[in-house]
């Protein structure tokens, strides 16, 4: 079923991201933020993961951007056969930019292809500068690597070179981008990213 | 297998405790600082879970207290077997106090009864208020939360009634301890709930 979802994203020209991570690494913030300011660039389209609850579906559709919410109940994960259905409900328009929020957990949604053309991780610098290596398989499968809430770095113990050295060690393609989503800091980078995917 | 591990405890009088939380939370450091400051009192063991790595059952082994380290691979959670087995090699003697510290994830630990006589879940305000209503069986299955990283509260938006409000919501019976297992803050009304463990 992800293959056939990459089949439905490539005959439409649709880039599809799955963005993985902790819970509260800050992937709807980020999110908000990309939708408030690319969405006169870019036609987007949203998939909210969640065990319960619509409230991130109601933070994206707050900023006029369609959203279906799927919640998993006991499921720790977003599976293709999710994403297939919902894909379909929300009719995304050729060109358009399909932000998939996976539920929030560092383990499990490694193992499950969506049909994604990148899979994006978040970690913020408050979790610690081991989970790359703690937990390797997210690191593995990612593309790219966001690194969230530097206005924090002031506050913590947090070593931003040791953390990108160890998600190198589980993966030495991995492309790193570090940003507040917050406060705004160092999204053009991640930006620009999106932008050269969009025109390869 | 986890009521046998519980009949195991129960006739060595060993108070089995099960830490669950997100990735990066601060669990490793609120156990250092716990083995610390109750050394002397308590007679403490401790399993590690994580998916790889033996990072934390060294950071638990400099302490000079007993540890045990499970590596869960692709698993995300431990289960009562993998405790059953940890338990013997700990040998642990009557009177003692078991730390079991799961893999990160507030997801599928939710399932998976150790045995333990508690379970605790711990969120850092950095995480956001809405987790309990996101992720409500680890809050609906716990029996004590403890609240960390209350240190970066003035650098934070996070309302912390807001936060206990929505974990009461799935949990009324919730107990909590505000901490900051970095700083120190807040760490004796815990200490007080372990020590009440121990002699009821």
């Amino acid at each position: 079923m992800a293959a056939r979802n990459r089949g439905y994203f490539e005959a439409r020209n649709i880039l599809a991201l799955n963005l993985v991570s902790s819970p509260g690494s800050g992937k709807t913030t980020l999110l908000e933020r990309t939708l408030r300011d690319l969405g006169e660039e870019m036609d987007f389209y949203v998939i909210e993961g969640d065990q319960q609850t619509t409230n991130d579906a109601e933070r994206i559709a707050a900023l006029q951007v369609p959203v279906r919410q799927i919640n998993t109940g006991k499921g720790c994960h977003l599976e293709s056969d999710m994403i297939y259905e919902a894909v379909r409900q929300l009719d995304i328009a050729n060109d358009g930019v399909l932000m998939i929020e996976n539920v929030g957990n560092l383990v499990c949604p490694s193992m499950f292809n969506l049909g994604e053309q990148a899979r994006v991780v978040i970690i913020s610098v408050t979790e610690g500068e081991d989970k790359p290596i703690k937990y390797p398989d997210m690191f593995h499968t990612s593309q790219i690597c966001l690194i969230n809430k530097t206005d924090l770095l002031p506050y913590l113990e947090c070593d931003l070179e040791r953390l990108k050295n160890y998600a190198l060690q589980v993966n030495p393609d991995l492309k790193f981008f570090e940003v507040s989503a917050l406060k705004g800091e160092g999204m053009e980078q991640w930006y620009n990213w999106l932008r050269s995917q969009r025109n390869p």
